[in-house]
């Protein structure tokens, strides 16, 4: 494997600066399963405020939060419904049913937009003598899959409307809702306030090691406490994690900007080298990505070659490979990778051109 | 309530005629949980050859059936895919998830037709860090909530064609499969051929007063037939059950012939009073799902009102009524209940009339 | 495998008498899973009425029943507390955690038999970060792994006085509950009221095909009512097999007392002929349990060697047989058993004995 | 609350010292989650050797540790058997059954003293029409709940002898195996040897902030880490907390040494001032148990009363208190909090001979 120059594979693969070291060697702490550790328990009251929520729970990742968030909400025959691209359903190794016992229903998104009409029109409510019934709606923001998709709080709040006239929950991944936020200014808490339960995750744009937070209302995260004793997520002195997580917010939120800028120009390069690989304006945050195959590769074998060039990227399908901006790559690391992806475009529209000339 | 003259709430209410009740009392049996009961027996053998499997498996109900179907392919974690509308995620409180830890998504089909690409495109395979795996496609045949659609055999073997590459198994839920079969011509055996396993039930159109059967491999069989007894469903002199499913094989397969055509015959006269209402085409077996709205009523009242007048109905969300014949509804039953329906929806149409010209 | 003259296998092996399936061919029925079946409703109300409960639920099988009754009172992560022989926890393929998430410990009993403080001190209670909570105390009365064992009704109310105080359900696993109480003249009743639920059996001693019955409050059992949905155990036009129920409690409870008899008169010609096989005063009710290592056999050779001569037994584990007594085992049947394990038990002993005095 | 001197509630309190938050702060990472933390790794490889095994896997928590290790060995209705004190299944939430779907049964052992007996006679083998399987035993070696006790080398292997025969698999809690093997000698690799999987925890005795470390083969643990991220165990950055568990390899296995010594003359003191509380020599290791009810206190009572004075402790049930000893517990805070318990323990025992005198 080549030196790698842009880690484009996921935000997840920041690394701590020194910065943030010091702040975790520093952090006060305690043994959190007592309810003991002060750091601990500053960054679950910050993150629970910033969402407009009465109290959080710090968790080893993001899939814990998501999971305790859906089993507040739903629990076994108990159904949740969401897109079928969303994480929750696809990228946790089925945990809501294997864990919990929940059942689920999805519909096809396009980029995983949401739109309240395709829940809605989804959702059974009632307690029947064989029907299921929808304990929670879940919604993705951004949307992961769906490259980086902000959604549309009109689209959420309508949702929100139909749910609470038929006593549907409701959770946000929010996995990336720092990006969202930055991308449109809409207020953290104008998101947050618009679920029962929402995710964040302190590890993905925000640069923190490990750790997400679930907030809601008091009593939903007592309950949730027990559970993740249950699922084992109940650490110690955690502190020294929260402490990257304080760290993160104070510093690293408004800084998604940059990602966000990068992503777009790394968008518009591609699209002008390979059109119909992508359309640089479904690029809302950091994440990109673009159809390969229109310029002759398969997914598996661009992602081969962009790393040989020292660019690592993620095969999504066959055809599809995904681009993540994230504090580790900067402008030089941008160009690079721009520079590599464009001469891989192009090499391949070459080929392809020669071989049809010489009637290959 | 009203003498009910046209019980057409499902075709799960038909009673055991006094031939099927002599069958039962003259049964020979034995204790099945240690797989004793000779009528039993032979009841699994003929359902399995008739459907071009190895073995059968007697179960207290259609669900049961299909949620050891499903059992075989999957287990925690990992997931089937179905049509948003299945029985199997929609209208068995869950079960899968909450039983078996089966995870689960869906795509919205109209009428609930099957088509290859629909699964296809939503198959995940491969076991990755963490995303799901997809176990096992089921499709419905006839398909209830669609109306009694019959699907196709061409799409479910193109969807056989690219399950087997993946390594992905393929269930039948054939509670109506009978239906389906008399409605086409084409043999059990074809339809069942293409499915590691089938599930179909003998107390719907087939009259028995109990009990469904699942074929498949008998290595398949042998291992539901432990998931059976976990499940609570290992009965002991079953025979008496068994002999009552036999008597419908030989003698009430061919006649749901008459009940197609005794719904295909309400669908035009319901059509041709409520215009709107349906597509009598759309009627392809015994279940026909109109939309009342069209004539100005919502469902609820609509079966309201059909059951004063004698005409048992089922509502289906807020705006459509399900009709479903069955062997205890003859001609007579099938003209009266196309009286009263005609009546009704003329009814509302002439008022809506006449508010409509006298300005209120 | 010889004609089978004494079938001592179990009880359940029971076939309908000839009475037993008119009762049943005339029954009059409905569909259950709307509610609609008299014969069954008719059951439902008259074993709730005779175990001083408000309602009833029939269920395919004992397991189902039982499974139900822990599933109200516990769920994932809840504990049940039985003894290590007890039906629910080890003849049942560990259907409570599996199907419902049910944790349990258990206490060794002597014979099976319940002392409230073998319950009372394994008992936890309140919610704290860690410990589980108990959450249903199961008895089994008769016992059947431990012999037919009768439980002491003192005993069953010291425990239900210290569950009632800590908010610990119990539950009666009476799948032979109608055998202690003719062993001891104990109204069902009275066993009944010391618990919130209580299972029993139709198709062991009393001789029907199939089913059991859970009874408890309304509440309880409207919610048992939507599980057994879930698990596959609704049935549609079950009456014609209440109608079994219905004949067996008319006709089958005082004749237990026949089963008894001849289980006992067994017992002493077993002692006689083989002392330290089993001590006759163990034999309370219906079941036998006898160690046939004492006159040097294994209990695998020994149900071999009784099956040629015509008697079928069950082996409990590596050195004991299990006779069971019902309604199919008269006493001429019962003479040959005791003469056929007289025959084999001496053989045996004389076999050992020329062996010692042959220095062999 | 008083300013706690001697915190002896549990050895899961410690803090980090400022030499293992500067192995902290300078530890090299990577994700995870992609199998890039380089420090993770060598955690994991070091402990695997240390206990004989090819592979380890870092978990956030000690439950989520065994919780993955009975799930390699079980799963749905398959059965694991321990002592009824033991934390898999008495202070895990219930986790076993909850999560996976184990079932458990349990026998009653003195101070949580592991025997082979109690094991193979409540295991069964085979797979019957019914019968529960054993899938796994588990020891937990020093006993928690039994107070520190040490476990027998000898039992465990006759068990192991008897369970490979049996086709049973066994797992060792040894959350506080360092403890053990201190006490006694055996090398770690002795005790890791005769088990198919093993737990240890980093952050109790040890004194490293958060994680435990699962070991097996290496097939084992690459199914372990799936079931990890199903669990929500998948952490980014870990090797931030793996520096610790290193450190403390390093640095505080030895020196368990020294709180055995302080628990053992705590003993000594406590049972000289109130004979009957406890018998020092089973104070094996770092955990001492007294009943305080001999001295006339309850235990809530007893620990509120010490916390007044300085030192933690833990109540076990009614009148058990727990004392356990750890690095943040030193020689003078020894002195402190036996010359508190002493003082406590003759108050008591004093009023209550001057209530006897005065005839009260």
């Amino acid at each position: 494997m080549a030196h790698v120059v842009a880690d484009l594979l996921s935000d997840t693969v920041t690394k701590p600066t020194p910065a943030m070291r010091q702040a975790m060697a520093r952090a006060e702490v305690g043994d959190d399963v007592f309810g003991e550790d002060p750091t601990l328990r500053t960054l679950e009251e910050r993150v629970a405020g910033l969402l407009g929520h009465e109290a959080g729970l710090f968790t080893p990742s993001g899939s814990m939060a998501n999971q305790l968030g859906v089993r507040l909400h739903a629990g076994p025959g108990v159904e949740l419904i969401a897109d079928s691209l969303a994480h929750v359903v696809r990228a946790e190794l089925g945990a809501a049913a294997a864990l919990s016992g929940i059942t689920s229903r999805t519909w096809v998104a396009e980029a995983g937009r949401f739109r309240a009409e395709d829940a809605t029109s989804l959702m059974i409510t009632g307690v029947g003598p064989y029907q299921v019934c929808t304990g929670v709606v879940v919604v993705e923001n951004t949307h992961n899959f769906g490259g980086g998709t902000v959604q549309s709080l009109e689209e959420i709040r309508a949702a929100r409307e139909a749910t609470r006239a038929a006593g549907v929950a409701m959770h946000l991944d929010g996995a990336r809702l720092w990006n969202a936020h930055v991308a449109t200014g809409v207020p953290l808490e104008d998101y947050g306030r618009a679920f029962d339960t929402v995710s964040v995750c302190l590890s993905k744009g925000l640069g923190a090691p490990v750790g997400s937070v679930l907030v809601g209302s008091s009593e939903a995260i007592a309950e949730a406490r027990v559970w993740r004793k249950r699922f084992g997520g109940g650490m110690r002195q955690a502190g020294i994690l929260a402490a990257a997580g304080l760290y993160a917010l104070d510093h690293n939120i408004e800084r998604l900007r940059d990602d966000h800028e990068r992503a777009h120009r790394a968008a518009e390069a591609i699209a002008e080298a390979a059109p119909g690989s992508l359309d640089p304006d479904s690029v809302q945050t950091n994440i990109l990505i673009a159809d390969v195959s229109a310029a002759g590769w398969s997914a598996a074998d661009f992602v081969a070659a962009a790393l040989d060039a020292g660019v690592r990227l993620y095969a999504v399908g066959a055809a599809k490979v995904r681009f993540v901006w994230h504090l580790d790559v900067d402008d030089a690391a941008t160009d690079h990778a721009i520079s590599v992806v464009r001469d891989l475009m192009l090499l391949r529209t070459r080929e392809r051109t020669v071989q049809g000339r010489t009637g290959r």
